[in-house]
C-alpha cells in the first residue's frame, strides 16, 4: 500500500520517483493523486516525503482535492522553459523535470520514471533528461515493479472506494439478470415484447447505460454465447441473438468512472433451460469456486496453493488443465485469478507458475476458475473479487447469486 | 495519412516500426489496425511493407478484421519464450520483438518504438532490446514524430469513420439542447416537472447516455457554468444546479466506443436568457469563429495564419490574448485549434508560436476561438470540426446549430 512506498523506494535505492505520461488511464498519477483527476504535469516523490504535484494552472483546485502540495506550471516558470524550448514541449517537460529535481532538494541518485505515456516520446525524453541533468540516473523497472509491490495490498481508503464499486457492480449484474428476465421466448430464441430478438449488442447496451446510473465505466466487457462462451477472451458477437439453453459468459470489469478502482465478476447463464453437458461442466466450475476459497487458509499464504487446489480437483475430475497439458486450448485454460485495483490486473497472480506471489491483509484478488469447450459449444466461467479484510478473512464482495438458469417472465 | 508511412519512415532513416504497449488507448495501434480492437500483442512495420500484426491466439479473428497478415503467439513459440525468461513476461516479449525482427527479415538498421503504455517497463525492455539484438538500434522521438505527421491528413476511410462520429456527436448536441430545454424556471434555477434542480451531474449523465445510444464514449466533458466556465479547462462542478442567464460552456469530444475516431465541438448556451455583456463577448466570439473560417484560402496554407487572423480581431476589439499578454489569464487565453483523429489533441497546431504546421488537404482540424472573464463570472467558446476535403474546401463537419439563448419550454 502507499504507507511502503519509501521502503520499496529504498530497495530499490530510488531517491525519487517522477511519475508523468497522459491524464486518462495513468494507473501510478491515480494512486499518488488520490483520485483526484489530473490530466498532466507531474507528481514527485522525494524518499521519507509525500508526494508533491506540479499541474497547468487550470488543474491547480482539482489537484487540491489529492490532499498533497501543489505547484503550478506558473510556479516553475513552465513558460521561460518554452520559450527557452522554442515551443518544443516535450522539450521543455525535460527542463520541468530537471527544475523540480533541483527546486525541490532531490540529492544526486536514481530516479525512478513511472506512468503511461507515449513510449517513443518517453524514451526520447529520458534519454534527453540523463544527458541533460548527469547528477540523475533516470530509470525504468519491469517485472515486479515498485507500483506492482504497492498494489499488492490496499490501504482503508482505497477499500472505501472499492466496496462502493463492488455494490455498484453486484447491483448491474443484478439489473442485467433482471433485464433479460423480462424477455420471452419465440422458438428459441429470445425476443422482447414485439418479438424483435434481443441481441448481445442490445444486451451490452443495456450494461453500458446500466453502469454509467451507477457512475461506472466499462472497460470491455465479455458477453459471449454458445461457441464463443468457449474462448475465455472472445467479448462476443454484437450482432448475434440470444437462445435458450445456450451457456452465456458474462465478465464484467468496470471502474468508476474517469479512472478509479475496477471490480470483476463473471457469471455464466443459460436463459430457460440448461444442457445436461453446460450443467455438468458449471457444477464442476462451482465446485472449483468452492475449493478456492476453501483452500485458503491465512494471510501470507502462498497465492499458487489456490491454483494448485483448482488443478488437482479439476484434474480429478478429467478435464485437461494447463498444468496436465500445458497449450491446452479445451478445458482449464487460464489461472485462477489476479489482484485487482486501478489496473484489472495486478499482482498477486494466481498462477501455479507465480511461485513468489502472496496473499496478505489488503489484497484484492479474483477467483475465477473455467471450463472451455468451443467444440462442444460451450464455456463456463464463475468470477467473484474477494478481499483479505483486516481480520485475515477471505471475503466475496460480489453480491450477486450464482444460478446458472436464468428463466424468463415474458 | 497511412500510406505517407514508408516516406515518413525513409526520413527518419528506420527499417521497422514496432508499435507496441497496452490495448485500451493506444492510438498508433488502432491506426495500424484499422479500427479492429487488439488489445495485446504488437505490429511490426517493415518499410515498403504493409504492417503485420502478431497477437494472441485468442484475438487472432478479431486482428483478421484489420484486413493485414496476422500471426499467433504460438507461430512464434511463445511458449517457450515465456519459459526460457522463466515467466517474466516482459522479458519474453523482448525476446519476442527480436524473434519478429529477425523472422520477418527486418535488416540491420534503427526500429521505432512507438505505441502508449507504461513507461518504465519500456524504457527497461527496450534497454534490454538494445543488448540483446545489437544489429538493432531501438529509438523513440519526440516532437514532431512520424505519427504526428502522419496524423494531420486523414485518407478515405478514416474520413468515413470520422465523418459517422461526426453526426453522432451533432445529434448529442441536439438531444442535449432539448433535454434542457423540456425543464422549466423556478425563480432563477432551472427544474424538472417535480420541481427539483437540474444540476451539472444530472446533465453529465444525460450526455453519457445519449453518446452510448449513438455508440460513442465521453472522453472527459465540459459543461462549466458562471465563473467555472471563465477557466477553458473547468469541467464543470457536478453539484451545481443549472441558473438562468448564467453562461454556461459545453464542450463535447467523445470518440466511437472502444477507442475510434474522435469529434470536438463546443457551444455556449445561456438558458432563458443572456446578460448584455455575455452577449457582447459572444458576439465577438461569433465574429472571431468566422473570422478564422474566412481566413482560409487554401490548402498548404500556414494554419497560424487562421489564428493570427483572430489574434488581430481580438485586439482589435479590446480583449487581452496571449500575443499581446503572454501570461494572460483573461480574454484569448488559448490558441485557435489543433488536428483531431484517434487522439483528441493532433497536429497540426493552430497556434501563433506554431510556424511550420499547414493545413492540408484531408486535415482535420478544429476553431474554437473563446473568451474568458472569471472574475466578471462567465466565459464563452465556439467550436466546430472542420475537414479540408479533397477540392481544398474547409467543411465544418459539426452539423449544430450557434444559438446562444436555450429557451424553456417546461
Amino acid at each position: 500500500m502507499k504507507s511502503d512506498l519509501d521502503r520499496l523506494m529504498q530497495a530499490r535505492d530510488l531517491v525519487a520517483l517522477l511519475v508523468v505520461g497522459d491524464g486518462h488511464d495513468n494507473p501510478p498519477r491515480a494512486y499518488l493523486t488520490n483520485g483526484a483527476h489530473i490530466t498532466g504535469g507531474l507528481a514527485l516523490k522525494r524518499r521519507g516525503e509525500a508526494p508533491l504535484l506540479v499541474v497547468n494552472p487550470m488543474e491547480t483546485e482539482e489537484a487540491a482535492r489529492s490532499g498533497l502540495a501543489v505547484y503550478s506550471f506558473h510556479d516553475l516558470d513552465w513558460a521561460q522553459l518554452v520559450e527557452a524550448a522554442q515551443g518544443d514541449r516535450s522539450q521543455a517537460t525535460v527542463a520541468l523535470w530537471g527544475r523540480c529535481l533541483e527546486r525541490f532538494g532531490v540529492p544526486p541518485g536514481k530516479v525512478g520514471v513511472y506512468g503511461s505515456g507515449s513510449i517513443n516520446i518517453y524514451l526520447e525524453m529520458v534519454k534527453r533528461a540523463a544527458a541533460a541533468y548527469p547528477a540523475y540516473q533516470f530509470v525504468g523497472e519491469m517485472g515486479m515493479t515498485l507500483f506492482d509491490e504497492a498494489y499488492v495490498t490496499k490501504d482503508a481508503a482505497e477499500i472505501a472506494r472499492i466496496q462502493a464499486v463492488a455494490a455498484a457492480t453486484s447491483a448491474v449484474l443484478e439489473a442485467t439478470w433482471a433485464f433479460i428476465a423480462g424477455h420471452r421466448a419465440d422458438g428459441d430464441r429470445v425476443v422482447d415484447a414485439d418479438g424483435q430478438p434481443l441481441t448481445i449488442g442490445a444486451v451490452k447496451r443495456f450494461v453500458r447505460r446500466a453502469l454509467l446510473d451507477h457512475e461506472l465505466e466499462d472497460t470491455g466487457m465479455i458477453f459471449a454465447q454458445g461457441r464463443d462462451a468457449g474462448f475465455p477472451h472472445s467479448r462476443g458477437d454484437d450482432g448475434q441473438a440470444l437462445r435458450l439453453g445456450q451457456a452465456i459468459v458474462f465478465d464484467l470489469f468496470p471502474r468508476a468512472l474517469g479512472g478509479g478502482y475496477h471490480h470483476d465478476a463473471t457469471r455464466t447463464w443459460c436463459i430457460g433451460c440448461a444442457p445436461a453437458e453446460v450443467q455438468a461442466a458449471y457444477d464442476d466450475v462451482l465446485a472449483a469456486f468452492q475449493t478456492a476459497v476453501a483452500a485458503y487458509t491465512e494471510p501470507g499464504q502462498p497465492a499458487h496453493t489456490l491454483q494448485d487446489a483448482v488443478l488437482d480437483y479439476f484434474e480429478s475430475r478429467g478435464h485437461p488443465t494447463l498444468r496436465s497439458h500445458p497449450s491446452a486450448a479445451e478445458g482449464y485454460v487460464h489461472s485462477l485469478g489476479h489482484g485487482v485495483g486501478l489496473n484489472i490486473h495486478e499482482r498477486p497472480s494466481l498462477s501455479h507458475l507465480a511461485k513468489d506471489d502472496r496473499l496478505l491483509i489488503g489484497s484484492l484478488i479474483t477467483i475465477e476458475p473455467g471450463l472451455y469447450y468451443p467444440e462442444r459449444g460451450f464455456g463456463v466461467r464463475l468470477e467473484d473479487t474477494f478481499l483479505i479484510d483486516e481480520t485475515g478473512a477471505l471475503v466475496s464482495l460480489t453480491n450477486f447469486h450464482k444460478e446458472l438458469v436464468l428463466p424468463l417472465r415474458g
